[in-house]
């Protein structure tokens, strides 16, 4: 089984976006953690896969639509997509996208052996599935420091209580990074 | 007008409380800041005022009367209680509770001349009301190290958002303090 991590960017009221799929907020990052283990690349570097729910990838697209993304973002990795569709729509510069349906724990079967690392994209949702099945072995969570009042929680579902350990904390300007391993 | 310092505890998703306003996550703050300028009481010590929402209200209220509370915690500082009821039921060492309806910056506008700390305690209707009326100061923020999925968020409202900066963070064991200040 790969090792889940959860690495995500929430609002201090915990939301991963705020009404319509907003973002704005996440240019309260902009020219934090310039280097060292939370910037944004080196933190992707570490994960050979992804899963990720079917909101999020629909805005991707269509942030990559509006030019906010010059590409696909996440190299050539095998990204599985939870969702409902038959297939997925082409992306450009994602060779290889995966749809699936069904439980989180076949979900994590199907990934290739010789892939370790899994980053669990969001969203809340997928990620409250994963909480449920207790999947996720990590938490690299960005706050940003700002309040949004609405928007999607970064879990969602009905969950016996996931306690972790805090392993780190780093600070960059007003932006906090803090690093969870599962206390199970 | 009181300076007003959101001071409150959430879940790594934002949440104030799991369903069923339980509050067991709570819990997972014990034996941390035993001292310093986070520490609970420490913290409260410094206010010379509180307003909070109903629900808040009354679940300070179940829990007194559960037996989980000794006796109203915060002493006999003026406490404005925002509510649609015409008055307030009686509440044990709690001698000095004022209701009231209406928009906040009226209410804030009633406090005392000479009480100048103010806590808003929560929960997070109310802090989104004051959010939106940019009446929170400074935000004090315990974030305990596990997921809820369920409950309610730290801040529930419209309002533009909310930049604050980061004057602090402290951990102890797996709990976070992190203290900001509003970026107005």
């Amino acid at each position: 089984m790969p090792h889940v991590t959860y690495f995500g960017a929430v609002s201090l009221d915990g939301r991963l976006a705020g009404p319509g799929d907003d973002l704005a907020f996440l240019d309260l990052f902009e020219g934090t953690f310039p280097d060292g283990p939370y910037h944004m690349e080196i933190v992707i570097a570490g994960f050979d896969s992804l899963v990720m729910g079917a909101t999020t990838f629909r805005v991707i697209r269509e942030r990559i639509a509006a030019g906010l993304h010059p590409t696909w973002p996440y190299g050539d990795r095998p990204a599985w997509v939870a969702t409902h569709a038959p297939e997925l729509p082409r992306v450009p510069d994602a060779p290889d996208l995966r749809p699936f349906a069904g439980d989180v724990r076949q979900l994590v079967a199907q990934i290739d052996p010789g892939l370790t690392r899994t980053w669990l994209v969001g969203g809340g949702d997928l990620a409250g599935q994963f909480l449920a099945a207790d999947l996720v072995d990590k938490i690299i969570l960005g706050i940003a420091p700002a309040l949004l009042g609405r928007g999607p929680a970064l879990a969602e579902g009905t969950f016996p209580l996931r306690a972790f350990h805090l392993a780190d904390l780093q600070r960059s300007g007003s932006a906090v990074a803090l690093c969870y391993e599962r206390a199970r």
